[in-house]
């Protein structure tokens, strides 16, 4: 059924480095997931079955997609199919939006 | 393929009334698009068979769910399942972002 998330209830959980995330409202198809980054910070890529779409809500990062480098600011958007190497790279601090299909289980445990 | 989508490439499209939507980054499996109201709006319930999330961006929301009220600020978001009756109503000037799976085709007709 419909499951409300606040904002303010969503715990900040430490991912790696200065990266923090906070789960939104997800559901067995869908999940949305807040990133933020408190500072610039170089990835490594990695894959997942899952299809994505990030969206970039504040700063500026570069998107390493299987070795090609993709400059997104706010506002910009990417869809990613499942399987295909990627990461992203903070240029400044900023915050992003990834959307995962279908729910990133791995994320709930 | 991946598919970048500039922020600034999308064009705005009116929707009815103050609302206005940007599609951004989709595929197959998913679409993220951003709907902006420039005035305050009280909708009509809606139903489609996609499932969807709203992240709230700016703004003061209230989410009609089949009649319930949701009062929705910024960073709240949540799950609907398909065909769910439901309409968003903005308390404020706002932008929100909507999320589907599968892909809303009837958006890109």
């Amino acid at each position: 059924m419909p499951e409300l998330v606040k904002y303010s209830d969503s715990p900040v959980i430490a991912v790696k480095g200065p990266i923090t995330r906070k789960i939104l409202a997800h559901g067995p198809s869908l999940m949305t997931v807040e990133v933020s980054f408190s500072d610039e910070f170089v990835d490594v890529p990695h894959s997942h079955f899952h299809d994505q779409i990030c969206v970039i809500l504040e700063g500026m990062f570069e998107l390493n997609l299987n070795g090609e480098m993709i400059m997104m600011t706010p506002g910009d958007s990417i869809f990613l199919p499942g399987n295909v190497p990627h990461c992203v790279n903070s240029l400044t601090p900023g915050k992003l939006l990834d959307i995962f299909n279908p729910r990133r289980d791995d994320f709930l445990k």
